[in-house]
């Protein structure tokens, strides 16, 4: 548990939330500024900062426990499709640094945008990047 | 496989791809549509639409796999952040119909559009949503 964080005192019973499963890893709540109707955080109940540090119990537990969540609010909201989002960082729009992925319901025509402009690359920088990728876990 | 899958093909050989990382389970390469710099595609290895269909063996997988990627990704990359971004359903941005999980590098600043804009919503509304949800999962 962490001192001052949000999520560690919803676990803990000193903040309220809209809860709405659990199980001995993670928790399932509304999020309180909702993209959508039907949008749920899933959160683990012992103090991760970001995914690097979530260990490999609580990260095999990850999938599972979102799939059964994303059944219900999709039976639920009705939605026709979903984005499981998972910020890593502040650049990357985390604002909470306990670790959470959000299950955001989709509509066509929705208005949302959680998408991006592609950009092309040359051969010549995808080779070079695969390169240092492979390098790298490879190390 | 599926037949007319551009990743079973490129699983099975059939298309040349970036890849840079795999086990039993998935397989890790770039996007040739990339966001950032470093953005990198997680893909099972078997076929699968979407989240809901992952079997309970490969749904455990998942997350240590995305781990192993994500941290070569932030250390060749230099980026501050990064989204676990995963799709399902043409509503929310899947283009290709076999799961995937992009990786996208982020920097402050980067101009990426990932994120909403949270409605707030009434006290009624949350709880009876809440109520909607864990009547579902308890069903």
């Amino acid at each position: 548990m962490s001192k001052n964080c949000i999520f560690c005192k919803i676990i803990n019973g000193e903040l309220p939330a809209y809860k709405i499963w659990e199980n001995e890893y993670f928790i399932a709540m509304l999020d309180i500024n909702p993209a959508a109707y039907g949008h749920v955080l899933i959160v683990p109940k012992a103090h991760f900062v970001n995914l690097h540090d979530i260990t490999d119990e609580y990260a095999r537990e990850f999938l599972p426990f979102a799939q059964k969540i994303t059944r219900a609010v999709m039976d639920v909201s009705g939605a026709e499709g979903f984005n499981l989002v998972q910020n890593n960082g502040a650049s990357a729009g985390q604002t909470v640094m306990h670790f959470h992925a959000h299950v955001v319901p989709r509509r066509i025509g929705d208005g949302l945008s959680l998408s991006w402009i592609p950009k092309s690359q040359s051969k010549e920088f995808m080779a070079e990047m695969t390169e240092k990728l492979v390098k790298k876990l490879n190390g």
